[in-house]
């Protein structure tokens, strides 16, 4: 079970993350493309950072929306999705080239991330553009109930899936993540542990209603936020041992 | 003596150039990678007209200012130079691949390009950029009365020059441009095909104090921007044979 | 029956629209605020241009979306639209006045126009946006069947409304806009001629099935993209009289 | 003596500053207008911190550029700094007046402050731009040894200025700030107050050749990045008594 995080999502003058920190502790790293986050001087630090700790690239493109971090949906054309996400995950991979390393797979970022889960069309345009890319990569989405008719989508495009879980948010009945307006969305401590180690050892996870829901993980989400998020990937990382 | 062209700079909703007619009539498309001009839909669209054409391509990165066309000259660091070319490059670069091309040249836009003429910070920086990207490209600079001691200075690194002369702009006794503010500066019709002419055959201009000046140009910079160019770059044509 | 216009819709090195041919023969002036189009220079260069036609004028905001043209629907949060429309609004605002003139209304732009119209919860956020700002300003929307309901809620918050009709645009059974992407959406020569002197003598317009649509319009919305759109200006503009 | 902070420079998610920390202690918010840092989301929270503790409020307008938080000189033409300026001294003035706020005076940030100092091309372009603005700002300048000069040249054009000093920073013979790249450059603690109060007393610094010179300052520039910077000012205030 690898950990992927989210990094170099600082911007200009202004940080986010503490990528040092947690670079040392995942496995992949999905870095911010330019549109939501980061910018080339971040991307070449990020690089660097990668590359010390033997860390797998993956890009982390977005809508063009740096104000609202690409957290806020965009009523993209099919043909726009594909060339924003060419554009954004070509720019990472030839500075990765450039700095000795090598990309294996794009995440969607945010709304894009959602949409893509949500609106077949968006899952279609996202396929294409990876598809129809110079090289293969793999895309990561969300493990979710109905897990299987996305790899087979997927699968008439000649695209690989990497399928992630998220170490610390319950889930519902049909595999989504719980809404964080919600209590006890989000997992700390034993809970998340608890989580994590019965992905792993059963393939499963209980959701809100307290039933066993079967997710195939091939990655957990985790955050390098803040000093507590860090701890709380070392005490995953030594569970997974 | 090849012909090349600054193409797509249209930008979102906005047309500029004239590529659909200027595109059969080059060998070389300097194409913008979204920093002065150009979005990744604009890029796409470039890269199949210059593919059905057979013209060779290049990046045209720039300084970052969409709003200025990359026409005012910023401070960047020598690392900001070199991270913000390798990411345009680079951008162009995977979606070119994608449309089955293949990157041949950089040639940098307009407040950049004047500044790595005038700047030998400037043209460091832009040799290091190019010298690190992960697969060699050529840069193309202006053709100058001192044209050898920028070859000397980029063969130090690694990258080979590509020169480009000006068939519409008079030239200084030093082999600069003469600014656009002197009567005479621009030149059109028989005076255009003259310069042409004697450049290609003698290697030579004649300065604006009437000199012969020696030019050695790979290329010749020609526009696109409204019909009459076009059928400018048609009589150069008819001209090289 | 005033003539409104899209205008300042140029940005940076880029044209769009006829302006200096348009704004002698229209009223209302809506003038793009640099976050679909127009910067600060174009900004000023309409102003000068309406103030010299004893132009009235009125901000044009949008979606901040340069590459799309604000054409995209996104999805900002109630706060982000009133904050938004606000630093727009503003931005025109304090550049009219240093040019001697005083902005009269506001007339939301491509995606957040269409939100505004089908999206009671936008259409609640621009009307926020509008009743807090300093001072004054009316609110130009479309004219629909269902305008009373508009002009209802619109006075619970204190905004006074403008309704605008569209001279070239076929209208269905409830008053919106025919899809351009059917036949007859668009309205050209005696068929546009015959729905304005409709509109300006009873008031009403024919939908595409054939029925008498009431609509009270204070204005029609009126285009000067190219050489045959003025030249339509000019005929309505005869027409009124 | 006044005390004054740039504040309002985050900039969508990424936080810069301690903003709610430090408007209780001081007298002049320099408030980013979007171009280097700030957003029309963060205008709106920072005027409302300003109204809440009585602080009064200032334009603290940039060249465009948000990367590189305003600190790259960038080549704009004498009217693009009129217009850019106005542009964002407007959008900040109409939110204000909305928040029940006036706008008072206007501080360049960044590299647009160093040129205007530097430059007098750039100075005059930025007194154009405020004394054509609908009403009167001051505009805050550094104290240096000729400040005399900035003031003359300034009431040709009709525009008062605000003179400030750096409570932190050590002064060259000619008054300019000592480069931060020199040791000594940045003052603490003692050396700070000792130099605040010389300032306040004696109207004098003591540069970093240990002459005596005479600044008259209108104001005291501080910082609020963090709770050491905090701390610092409350030292400072309870000096000021």
């Amino acid at each position: 079970m690898k950990l992927n995080c989210d990094l170099g999502e600082s911007f200009g003058s202004w940080q986010m993350g503490l990528d040092d920190d947690v670079m040392p502790h995942i496995d992949m790293a999905n870095i911010a493309c330019g549109f939501h986050a980061g910018d080339a001087d971040v991307i070449a630090r990020t690089l660097t950072l990668a590359k010390q700790h033997g860390v797998t690239i993956g890009a982390h493109p977005s809508y063009p929306d740096l104000q609202g971090f690409g957290r806020r949906s965009m009523a993209l054309s099919h043909s726009e999705i594909i060339n924003t996400l060419r554009y954004q995950i070509a720019a990472l991979d030839g500075m990765a080239l450039s700095a000795g390393l090598s990309l294996s797979y794009v995440k969607p970022h945010g709304a894009l991330y959602n949409d893509m889960m949500s609106k077949p069309l968006v899952f279609d345009a996202v396929l294409d553009a990876i598809a129809g890319f110079y090289k293969p990569l793999k895309l990561m989405i969300l493990a979710t109930a109905d897990q299987q008719h996305f790899s087979n989508v997927a699968a008439e495009k000649g695209v690989d899936l990497l399928f992630e879980a998220f170490a610390d948010r319950r889930y519902t009945d049909d595999g989504q993540l719980t809404p964080r307006s919600q209590s006890g969305a989000v997992l700390h401590g034993v809970k998340l542990l608890t989580q994590v180690a019965q992905l792993v050892k059963q393939g499963t996870v209980t959701t809100d209603s307290g039933k066993q829901l079967a997710l195939k993980a091939d990655t957990l989400c985790v955050h390098g936020d803040n000093k507590a998020a860090i701890a709380q990937i070392q005490q995953i990382r030594a569970l997974l041992g």
